[in-house]
């Protein structure tokens, strides 16, 4: 897969591009990751990108040319094949989710365009990008930091990035349901136990512990999960009734 | 304010604390920013910081003694005052939204503590932390880049860090509804016109586009924003009669 980020900031990308799990990608030649700076396709003497906004009031946009233009030079220097997905980091975006990382992952060429506390001229949005996206209901000051996001949860699922030791991890959000606690030695910690049944040894009890501790956690703090969730007659019936104690 | 993060990958942090806002916000000293290496709290001698989980199963649990140690350590080192708040980035956490974000500006001390793939011994979660947070519904390879989300969503928010230029920009999520279009020169970009209202230099029409299409927008993409967002009794009017063509 190959990953092109158009930012004013590309070094903001070099330690995350470089440390852990995106590193290791990168080394083993499974994804290829660029920041490209695109105030370097601006087409004035004072290398700006931005301009006043037309109808005016207070804050910059983002020019459509050097945003078409960098995106432009990128597919030209792409062998033929699937287009890219051209994605457009930005608030008015549809929220990211897990679902949209694994569909990104089927890709073989994303580009991920960042706005940085400007608009976007709104001619890069209706006649150039294939997606746009949000990676939460909160203000950030580019599309940086949410690209990086992109970034890492869709390489993270392409294959032979994650070793056996990571990808065993049950994760919150594949199974549906918030992940049980986990607990490694001592066994005491400034006086606080480990619960027996973990060392017990008793690897029925120890299950039956965990899925009852991850129902419990998701009916506590995520219980919008839970109605997508896979849960049995007799759990949706102990989580009824738990909801029945509470009122 | 003093914000201090605790990874195994300082190194992540380096491009985004000095680049762009968050670089400006330091050298103008309203924040300090420290990525801190928990595995220099590693008791042991070949540094691990993490260990098998009780109870069996895959993948590893990050211990609780480094973590404590090293929170700990910046406590002593930290003048009396308000405790900080301590911040595990988790995919258990609460939502992060831009009320917290308001929430946390208000600190003299964050922490914010950053997990690798593994899961935490619950024992940091239960005697540690403060608060809980995730910031979406995707999986990642750690806490780094949720972390990194936090501290600018945060750090934008404290006085003196938004010049005039910036802070003016109406924020999509500050007043409940997505922005409206942007546009900026050319007039004409590849025959693609700037709507003409826009060059009309009729103020009120301007704004009473502006906000049509902001509600607009806010209607076909993210249509749960409405509830909460201060509208007019026309515009609700209006909205509901766009609703019924729909069907």
């Amino acid at each position: 897969m190959r990953v092109d980020v158009l930012t004013l900031f590309p070094e903001m990308f070099e330690g995350v591009f470089n440390a852990s799990i995106l590193g290791k990608a990168k080394d083993k030649g499974i994804v290829d990751l660029q920041a490209i700076n695109f105030r370097d396709y601006s087409n004035n003497k004072h290398n700006t990108v931005d301009d006043y906004p037309y109808g005016g009031g207070g804050g910059m946009v983002l020019k459509a040319e050097p945003v078409f233009m960098a995106v432009e030079d990128l597919m030209a220097a792409v062998p033929q094949g699937k287009p890219p997905r051209i994605i457009l980091m930005c608030p008015q975006g549809e929220t990211f989710t897990q679902r949209k990382a694994e569909e990104l992952s089927q890709e073989e060429h994303i580009v991920l365009i960042c706005g940085h506390y400007e608009g976007y001229d709104e001619r890069i949005r209706e006649h150039l990008v294939t997606d746009e996206l949000s990676i939460g209901d909160y203000v950030l000051t580019g599309g940086e930091i949410p690209a990086m996001t992109v970034i890492d949860s869709v390489v993270r699922l392409l294959p032979g990035v994650l070793g056996n030791e990571s990808s065993a991890v049950t994760d919150s959000y594949s199974t549906g349901l918030l992940e049980y606690p986990h607990y490694t030695r001592p066994a005491v910690f400034r006086d606080w136990e480990v619960p027996e049944v973990l060392i017990s040894g008793h690897h029925s009890r120890i299950d039956a512990w965990r899925r009852e501790q991850s129902l419990l956690r998701t009916f506590n703090r995520r219980p919008d999960l839970l109605e997508k969730a896979e849960l049995t007659p007799k759990e949706r019936k102990w989580l009824a009734s738990l909801s029945k104690e509470e009122q």
